[in-house]
């Protein structure tokens, strides 16, 4: 049995994904797929809009076989961190290859991008440093850099100002590092843009326009035709219950009480909080009715909306720089669901599997684990506030959903 | 001019403190009224059901002449560091006497209980720790040792079992232990009983009561006969702006994501949390749908109600054991509000005011009152939280009330 891994957030499964997933096992001739899905928060630092085990269901009605969760630890990081836990996870649990979509939609620009800045990484580095100096953002600055090398040794390279690319780039990236025999495999990505809104009678939508649209009208219908049916019921069957989708918006009021709590000289302790910024997210939350004034007030040049966003994710779970810092890869294979075909994968290869493969966690000391279960618990609390009742599955209580 | 002061929550200002105020100024033969008063917090560990600026207002039109702040420190601080707080302010002020109600109603029996303990210490500290041993609570260790105290050397002595005597108890020892010349003096409490519920047509009525009466029926008017009407206007004011008056419920969304977001381990750092009651706190945060169902789970013989309440208030506004450390007595005085006279007074006597006088606190750096500031600013939160709008005033940009 042959597995193609991909690397998901499903915030919500959409139509594209559907597309996605049917490729990467075309492309990887392979026999069943290996989802490693990101838990509650997400790469951007954001909540997902619903919770794990929802996204798991509609993962599994869409064609995942296997779903694993990517630990807050990482599925919260820069790209280069988000994509090495990932990977790691991917090439642990036994992948042959995996499959990511992208603007480029063919593997050798970026084996040429790879190959570029990890011959001339010194020269690469200075570069950026360079750039940071004249006051650029991070993003910015690394784009500098890569035209600048990329023009010095002419070859076909990756656009890395496309999302898609810049996470295609790093996981390729991690497999290298990791020393993995994983192969990078990379799909065109079709239609919708990342930001782009609903289309008129279109059948593929980005996630973020999906999330757009939700949040501007309560009518659930809008979404309907770029959502496969099981993905479009799940969501409708989680709305019916908690009445909302997680947000920031809909977090704002913990966030806001939780910052306008600590006092300046304690908000450095949270991972990413830059020394500096303590005054001004204080500041902005007392003057804020909503998540959106409040961002507008401490928007930068400095600080990508990204960076910003991950900072008061980690304020928000309680996240510190110290527990961050503890970590260097995923030290367990969470499972969250599988299908008929992939509970006989794990059957099969589950003594090859080098990590421990966790169904239950009732009783665990994983640090790591330990973490995901917390958040859950932060997540799952901001939600049935909105709700006020307790009716969401307890995280560390639910066994892997079976499909 | 000669100044009676008198230590005072005002939760809210009813006709039985307007009847006191009249007392102590008579039984003072004092011409103007000087009160401290709790901010935010209170001594019982809970949030006051109006700000400070409302319950100044309240003072002020029921016959006080100044009316000062009794910093957070103090304000939730066990009785002995409550009145040594209180005590300080009003001797540093310039108060001639202080007058309290008490359920005995005459000073020389406290003057007695105050010479027995005084002179045992360390036989009742015995006593009290005996009795600890035997795993009863606190104040019915107190009780134990008093009860043994007083029947070896017999005189008459005050009911400690009485919450007003407890209170005065520790005023007079605050001021005899703080080598003050203030005069103390007591007023017998009239009718209502500490937690007694309102009775039909009577006039007077406990704070406890007004309170359960406010949170069974929206019904504002169920208190009208009890309040001054200056305080009942001041309540309706309030609620047509709030929609709510402050309490554990109303914040209850707020304590609960506050201790779920911890993890055990970092609880004890906050000031008056026992080491072993962390993983008590945050369990049944997460499975409790109101303040009330959750204080039921954690109860026990060990604590009393309002230890754990205390436990609470220092969790949800982050104070901790190092800062609650750091204190001994008071280090300014804040003035909430005057009247003409209570402006008179000041003006006359400020020079021989023995601690720096603040009335705006634009530009502080007194630690203390930066405790005030902050809590002030959590405590806003949660109420604006409540109604979805900023709406309170600043509290560090607040001048003083003029009446």
């Amino acid at each position: 049995m042959k597995a193609v891994g991909v690397v998901v957030e499903y915030n919500p499964f959409h139509n594209g994904h559907a597309y996605h997933l049917e490729q990467a096992k075309k492309v990887a001739q392979a026999d069943i797929v290996i989802a490693v899905m990101s838990g509650t928060f997400l790469q951007r630092g954001e909540p997902a809009m619903v919770d794990k085990w929802t996204r798991t269901k509609m993962a599994l009605s869409g064609g995942v076989d296997i779903v694993i969760e990517l630990p807050y630890v990482f599925s919260t990081a820069p790209a280069t961190d988000f994509a090495k836990g990932a990977i790691f996870l991917l090439s642990a649990i036994g992948c042959d290859s995996f499959a990511f979509g992208s603007e480029d939609g063919s593997i050798k620009p970026f084996m040429n991008t790879f190959q570029l800045i990890n011959n001339h990484r010194t020269e690469y580095d200075n570069l950026i440093k360079e750039s940071l100096k004249t006051g650029v953002s991070y993003p910015k600055s690394l784009h500098y850099a890569y035209e600048q090398l990329s023009q010095k040794f002419p070859a076909t390279y990756i656009d890395l100002a496309q999302p898609n690319n810049i996470l295609g780039f790093h996981y390729i990236e991690a497999a290298m590092t990791l020393g993995s025999n994983i192969k990078p495999l990379t799909i065109p990505r079709i239609a919708a843009g990342y930001h782009d809104p609903l289309q008129e009678g279109a059948s593929i939508a980005s996630a973020t326009g999906i999330r757009k649209a939700l949040a501007s009208t309560s009518e659930l219908q809008s979404v309907h035709d770029v959502l496969p049916k099981a993905s479009f019921d799940n969501l409708a069957d989680w709305y019916g219950k908690n009445h909302n989708f997680a947000s920031w918006e809909t977090f704002w009021p913990f966030l806001q009480f939780t910052l306008i709590r600590h006092t300046p000289s304690e908000l450095p302790r949270y991972a990413e909080v830059t020394e500096g910024i303590e005054n001004a997210l204080i500041k902005a939350a007392k003057t804020s009715h909503s998540f959106s004034s409040f961002m507008e007030k401490i928007k930068s040049k400095r600080y990508t909306w990204t960076r910003l966003q991950r900072m008061l994710t980690h304020i928000y779970t309680g996240f510190t720089k110290e527990q961050l810092h503890s970590f260097d890869a995923p030290s367990y294979i969470r499972l969250l669901g599988m299908s008929t075909k992939g509970q006989a994968f794990l059957g099969k290869y589950k003594k090859d599997i080098t990590l421990p493969l966790v169904s239950r966690v009732a009783a665990t000391d994983d640090v790591m684990l330990a973490i995901d279960i917390h958040v859950a618990e932060v997540y799952n609390s901001s939600i049935e506030q909105g709700t006020k009742m307790l009716s969401l599955p307890r995280d560390y209580q639910t066994p892997p959903i079976r499909f």
